[in-house]
């Protein structure tokens, strides 16, 4: 049983167990020639296991108990402060906001706040922080969906809020090079005024951090157009538990000197090491933009449309969103937003981006003119105006801010053949029955990526215990993944409400988990 | 020290070496628990050490003595008879083409030439070698030209010429499974029947292999376009040292549970295990292609006419390649080919792709007119017609085949910034006077990646001293790397003559070095 074994695809009835590190270990020196396993070692008893120190109220006996990490003591404040004099954070209610996740499921109790500005401080933080064995929760923008951007415990939290600037930018190359604490919208408005754009955007914009969406790997509304972070993200910098500084911050479209190493924590959730640094490849920001929102009375149709779109749209397709009716109710009765067209079982967000509006919209008409004279789509609106544009994103943009209404929400992020997805959704609702009081279905067609969400007016075991392990066996008998771009987090199943925890795919989960950057993006 | 450290950007002095496996050690016991190090070191003691087994002629003290492999015995031929009766090669006559690389400039002795077809014999062999301590050379297409893929000394060659199978194709997704012997030529003829086509393009695509692609991380022609493989190849199956199989052949777009564990093997030549699948995401094959072949005067009006390019033909644009002059002329003296404009000092290959043949042509007519009208342009010609097309094209592809008629050359893959290109090929061409017969320069503009190739009519160690380490320096100077997508290979300096080594970049390659199914990428 190896690290190797955890990524491959198992039998849904497979028993591997693998923790990541069952316990604290002083084996770490009989591998000091191995240093890639030690620092790895050693961050996951900084952040992992700073995610499993002492039982939550309510835990269940699954649930990992408080590793004997130190407590924070006077001399670890005064270090601190010393080093970050006016960042180091310890009144409760200026704490609070750090130890509670954006969705309001999950809270932690750490009792100090730290936010370094430069690399360098953040290396002294994590080398005083091993040597101290004081366990640590890096924390971004804390707009993650999987409980994994909080502490559990009492780690102290390392944010990456004040590291804000923008080092270089090449308008020749479009390679931004910025400190990870960058809020995504800050980045795009600074692209912007120079003829540029992020390759990627998402939802939680105005508060995620670039660190964060690289850490957790975000996939977002432009991943169909633009490819993943994976391809588009030229260099890291980044912070091992130690302290050491690992500079991998190439600025070269393309270098094939030695193993990529910075794609290890691109989507590792901090657990290998704190992103300090991205350089990333920006695209030229488009001449001409167009969004169109339709409407159509069938998924198959959707389908339908979506392929045509792929044919007749071709290199300035930029999205291709849904949203169901039941997503609809919700933004109108909770967010009070007004639904642009007739109503229609399912809701289509059509983005165009190129370089010539006259060719644009001319592809774009067509291609309406067709799926509207072959009842493809039955009602729909275009926007080629930033305002109207801005309205029309946002009813696809605030399917989550909307469901934080509903009461409890049990929220999953499946990947799918796109084909299937919207199976899932409805044989979820004929599973269920009147347990749930909604299951609505939204995401990204283009990548084939669901997100199911189940209401309930508050937390629900019974709803719980019928929701799993059935939806995790449904997705993976369509060979597809229990998380395509949120992440794993920390939410196991016994602990907490919205889970990615499953024996199917997480199953290395089993009593240590990932922990720190993650969960910058909600979708 | 440590693998991390590897990777860091180091100052220009540093004295730092890293020996990625010194010296065959039994250490690996004290690391059971981090299989992914002792994986990794297995594959270092097969593949890596297979690579620097016995001193060949001519070696100075530098060059790495061979390790104590076991030779291949009549009970290992049994073996392999046995596991592949049929496709276990030991004629010499067979052997040969298997020995010597594609510009015939390095040899290895090979007795053995092994062909499966399936990922369970590549399984066996590897377990049976490892077992035995047999050393084994990888080997795809072998169009590489950093001598990584023939053996060194007596490696047993494992070809994966005979896995040539494709798995599956999603029309609907677009996602190709294939076995990695896959003839990237081959697949693009499979997509195109079905719509599709490959995300990458390389003037070896007649012979190299889709796994060698992705061991080294080809770039090649449509990387402006589709960006790279990291992005593009969604999952692989590996053969560790040990004979153990990872599979990752997932076939997802989004994918975030848990570490990308396939980037790994991305672009590091065979030596973490042998891919034997790949499963990438295909493009639609775009309707209409337009390619112009145009002159400039000056390398300043390339990259203006480079600049203005991205902005007037934005998403259509799919490839901006150039040559010089003297590129020309070789293809005119040894090829036979017809410069189809007036002589100028650069050319440039610009291909459009998109869905709409009314909207590119105007796009590149506009384009065309301006870059003429302000004579950034002196001459040009346009194809839409496919013989055209693969003619013009053949000026940029063909450029490698012909310096190979030229005697003897220097070959450098250098990454800078675009607009630093052509400097260095100015700077070498001052450097060196009369020392070389031509210093010429083609590549990559869209990529900042630069062909430098310095010929001379045979061998001439004078010549190599005065080329290195100054193309080094000059590369380190500008942040450039120096294998922007060949890889890294095998050529240290004082072995072979096309050499990566480099204290500057590649100093762990102190004596030993990766090797595998490197250099499927001609350029």
């Amino acid at each position: 049983m190896g690290i190797f074994q955890r990524f491959a695809r198992l039998p849904l009835k497979s028993t591997y167990i693998w923790s990541l590190c069952p316990q604290y270990s002083t084996d770490l020196t009989t591998v000091d020639s191995a240093l890639i396993v030690r620092s790895s070692q050693l961050i996951q008893h900084r952040c992992v296991h700073s995610r499993v120190m002492g039982a939550s109220p309510g835990n269940t006996g699954a649930a990992p108990p408080r590793l004997p990490f130190s407590r924070v003591t006077q001399e670890d404040l005064a270090f601190f402060r010393a080093l970050l004099p006016g960042r180091t954070i310890t009144d409760p209610d200026l704490l609070k906001s750090s130890n509670v996740d954006w969705l309001k499921t999950v809270e932690g109790n750490s009792e100090v706040l730290l936010r370094p500005k430069t690399t360098e401080e953040v290396s002294q933080i994590l080398r005083h922080c091993n040597e101290r064995n004081l366990a640590v929760c890096p924390q971004g923008g804390n707009t993650g969906l999987v409980g994994g951007s909080v502490p559990v415990f009492d780690e102290i939290i390392l944010s990456t809020s004040l590291m804000s600037q923008v080092i270089t930018f090449d308008n020749i190359s479009g390679i931004l090079t910025c400190q990870a604490g960058c809020v995504l919208e800050n980045l795009s408005n600074y692209l912007e005024e120079r003829g540029f754009i992020m390759p990627l955007d998402l939802g939680a914009k105005g508060s995620c951090h670039i660190g964060g969406n690289v850490s957790t790997n975000a996939g977002g509304l432009r991943l169909l157009r633009y490819g993943s972070l994976r391809g588009t993200v030229l260099g890291l910098e980044v912070v091992l538990a130690d302290g050491r500084i690992l500079n991998c911050l190439a600025t070269l479209r393309k270098d094939n000197t030695g193993y990529d190493l910075k794609q290890l924590f691109i989507g590792s959730e901090g657990t290998l090491g704190v992103i300090t640094a991205v350089s990333i490849l920006c695209p030229h920001k488009p001449k001409a933009v167009n969004v169109a929102f339709l409407g159509c009375s069938s998924f198959q149709q959707l389908l339908e449309t979506f392929q045509r779109c792929r044919g007749m749209l071709g290199e300035i397709l930029s999205a291709f969103e849904f949203l169901d009716a039941s997503c609809m109710s919700l933004l109108e009765k909770h967010l009070k937003l007004t639904n642009p067209i007739t109503e229609s079982p399912f809701y289509i967000v059509i983005e165009t981006a190129g370089s010539n509006a006259t060719h644009d919209e001319e592809k774009l008409h067509k291609f309406l003119e067709e799926v509207m004279t072959s009842s493809l789509v039955t009602d729909g609106t275009v926007a080629t105006e930033a305002t109207k544009i801005k309205a029309l994103w946002s009813l696809r943009e605030r399917v989550t801010e909307a469901l934080t209404h509903e009461g409890y929400t049990y929220k999953y992020d499946i990947s799918l053949p796109v084909e299937k997805i919207y199976d899932l959704v409805q044989d979820m609702r004929g599973h269920l029955g009147d347990m749930a009081k909604n299951v609505v279905g939204y995401g990204h067609v283009g990548d084939g990526n669901l997100h199911l969400n189940i209401t309930s007016p508050s937390k629900d075991p019974a709803l719980l215990a019928a929701i799993e392990p059935y939806v995790y066996e449904w997705t993976s008998e369509w060979k597809g993944s229990i998380s395509a771009e949120h992440g794993l987090g920390f939410n196991s199943r016994p602990v907490r409400p919205c889970t990615y925890f499953s024996p199917l795919r997480c199953f290395w989960r089993g009593n240590g988990s990932p922990t720190g950057f993650s969960g910058e993006n909600y979708p």
